[in-house]
């Protein structure tokens, strides 16, 4: 594709098109990081503002039953159960994605009391490691992670040690997509229980825990779900599962009789026993509203969108900005990617602030990763065109060598 | 007093009555249950919706350093600090009150490796009790609650067995206040750390963490310090405590370079170890903003008046609904009393949704507990004897008895 039209043409073929109406987006701005944080849609803030004025601000307690802020937990989780092929029973939000990993890998250990191997990758989000190795050390049994380099090595990996293969579907950084359904019949096979971290996948892909039979699963509101910032993460746990793995933070949320105030704690048989302390009402009701929006759409034809965006991106940065440097550090088959995709640069952070000071915001990833991730409920076809006209003017010219790109912000 | 013209000159002469119109709270509503949930200020409003049109709305990712969204668990905590007696750099806000509990009770634990005993009360708050007992469940260590009756009892619970003191400082029920000094003196002096819950404590009457030595403390956004509906809660760790003391869940956000996306866990030295995932900006914000009210007033003025007003609200009482099978169930010296009044009542439940109609928001504590709050920024004189003249009313008639006001919602 040379002529900027033919984007334009593909933007008016997209049935999904009308969908980006309903994001605060403004004029110019080419937003390719809803995958660090999905944007805004007016609804939200409308929704935001009830839960302020009428539910907290003039109804106070009541709301708890009024409002059903004490069911949002499962409310929300039903809207997102569809997304990842769960049943609407069998998702809760509640908490930080961190503190969820915490409750479903320490009840995978403690299904496998005689094992001490947690197998993941060393490429994973750094926080699911960290709170992989909290836990083993607090566990003080001598559980331990394997780290595999590459995912050739997953299976050699998978004996009979492991008690847990803890993954994250969709890599941060290349977007290469594990193979779940592969992968859990491997772990099962070995007699071990499957962790999926769903940060990246969760409204990125189509994905099937229960065809998968995968046991545990979390994952992230605020990336392709459009929570809001810090929204609360969601909790998978498969229903065979429900009433015997044990989560150790077991507070009043996942008591059988929450507000009965008994003395002592007695597991919900349901997944509510995952949930823990009492939940961020306006935070949740953020999420609520944003994942509306998924009523309007199946995931496969956002996967279909995906694809071709992804596509295109490549297609055009390697066309025009090949000479420059750039290494493509994606997945090549889209089969095996997500909704992003990611070229390597020696100097990828000025390059990428670069990008943001014209209105195109990718992501930089440490230590040479420029990531771009292609949501297709808002992300146009002409914005690939475009942000990739940018990138191909920013390397042209060296723009990024600019003094002013090249200090860091303490989060990148 | 039996004038309510007396009450009206009390609220005259009060010096804290101007902050009442920081409050939405309707004509006609008399709030006594700040202690559950706190009323909304306008300029909570105001500041969650800067925060999604604003910060999320336009500047999107970027806000994670512009709008400082990365440093508000310090930053809130910085406003909580003054309030519990703490440092500045010693409270971070984060995470549900469970999950922070669980965290320095972990702590705790490990700092005592060789005990194996938990104090607490039977009359804790349940999900307290719960925690500790999902932690030591999980520790698998033979960790185990000592439960006393009564406070007298505290003194000798604690022995050479114990690793951990775990106290709610108000009593949820009854409002009785311990003596955080003289408990915390007792546990060092037994080898052991303290835990203290400040759930009613905080913006609720003066405490000194640093001054009472204390080891360890959490508490809560949603009921004195007024922070929305399941806003993040807080947490305290001694200066002395804080580059040794290690909880288990060690997410990103309590590395010591969060942001360089290092492969291996390395503790913050600082209070910041007791973070762990993203925290939820949005009921953040509203928590930051609700703070900014304790810059207008001091604690020893709040204290002041609440004690008035809890001790008007029990002498109206007694004089005018004694006849009527109330007893009164808080401490009477109001230095062992939160700013809360208890009475009970083979009828709570149904007296408490009668005051309900008629406008008057107390809160039933099972079994039998009738819970008035008297947070001073909003209550004000006119109310406490206005209140009484309901409960008088509705004791009289015996309006309570209505079928209507029988049925118990799911969350009480």
């Amino acid at each position: 594709m040379t002529d900027r039209n033919d984007a334009l043409n593909l933007d008016r073929q997209d049935r999904l098109a009308p969908l980006r109406d309903a994001f605060i987006l403004r004029d110019g701005l080419i937003y390719l990081d809803g995958n660090s944080l999905g944007p805004m849609q007016a609804c939200v803030a409308e929704r935001v503002q009830r839960c302020l004025e009428t539910e907290w601000g003039r109804d106070l307690i009541a709301s708890w039953n009024t409002a059903g802020w004490y069911r949002m937990p499962e409310t929300v989780g039903a809207k997102i159960a569809p997304l990842i092929g769960a049943g609407a029973g069998d998702v809760v939000v509640t908490d930080s994605t961190s503190v969820n990993l915490f409750k479903v890998l320490a009840a995978a250990l403690s299904m496998r009391p005689d094992r001490r191997v947690i197998v993941s990758e060393r490429s994973n989000f750094p926080t699911d490691l960290y709170i992989a190795e909290g836990l083993a050390a607090f566990a003080g049994k001598g559980h331990h992670l394997r780290l595999i380099d590459s995912t050739d090595e997953l299976e050699g990996a998978i004996d009979a040690d492991v008690a847990a293969v803890m993954l994250t579907h969709v890599n941060y950084r290349t977007g290469e997509v594990h193979d779940m359904e592969n992968v859990t019949r491997k772990t099962h096979e070995a007699g071990a229980v499957t962790v999926w971290d769903l940060a990246h996948s969760a409204g990125a892909l189509p994905v099937d825990l229960a065809a998968a039979e995968a046991d545990f699963a979390i994952g992230c509101g605020y990336k392709y779900l459009n929570g809001g910032p810090g929204a609360p993460a969601f909790v998978y746990v498969a229903p065979r599962l429900q009433a015997e793995a044990m989560q150790p933070l077991s507070g009043w949320f996942g008591h059988s009789a929450p507000f009965e105030m008994r003395p002592s704690f007695e597991a919900a048989t349901t997944i509510h026993r995952f949930l823990t302390g009492t939940p961020p009402v306006l935070s949740l009701a953020a999420l609520d509203s944003a994942l509306d929006i998924w009523d309007r759409v199946s995931m496969a034809a956002v996967r279909e969108k995906s694809v071709k965006l992804c596509e295109l991106f490549i297609e055009l940065v390697e066309a025009q900005c090949g000479a420059h440097g750039l290494s493509f550090a994606s997945p090549r088959d889209p089969s095996k990617r997500g909704s992003q995709v990611c070229f390597a640069h020696e100097d990828a952070y000025p390059i990428i602030q670069a990008m943001i000071a014209r209105g195109v915001v990718g992501d930089f990833r440490a230590p040479d990763i420029l990531r771009f991730g292609f949501a297709p409920l808002y992300v146009r076809f002409v914005d690939v065109f475009d942000a990739v006209a940018h990138l191909r003017d920013i390397l042209e010219t060296q723009e990024w060598r600019q003094d002013r790109y090249m200090v860091k912000s303490a989060v990148t």
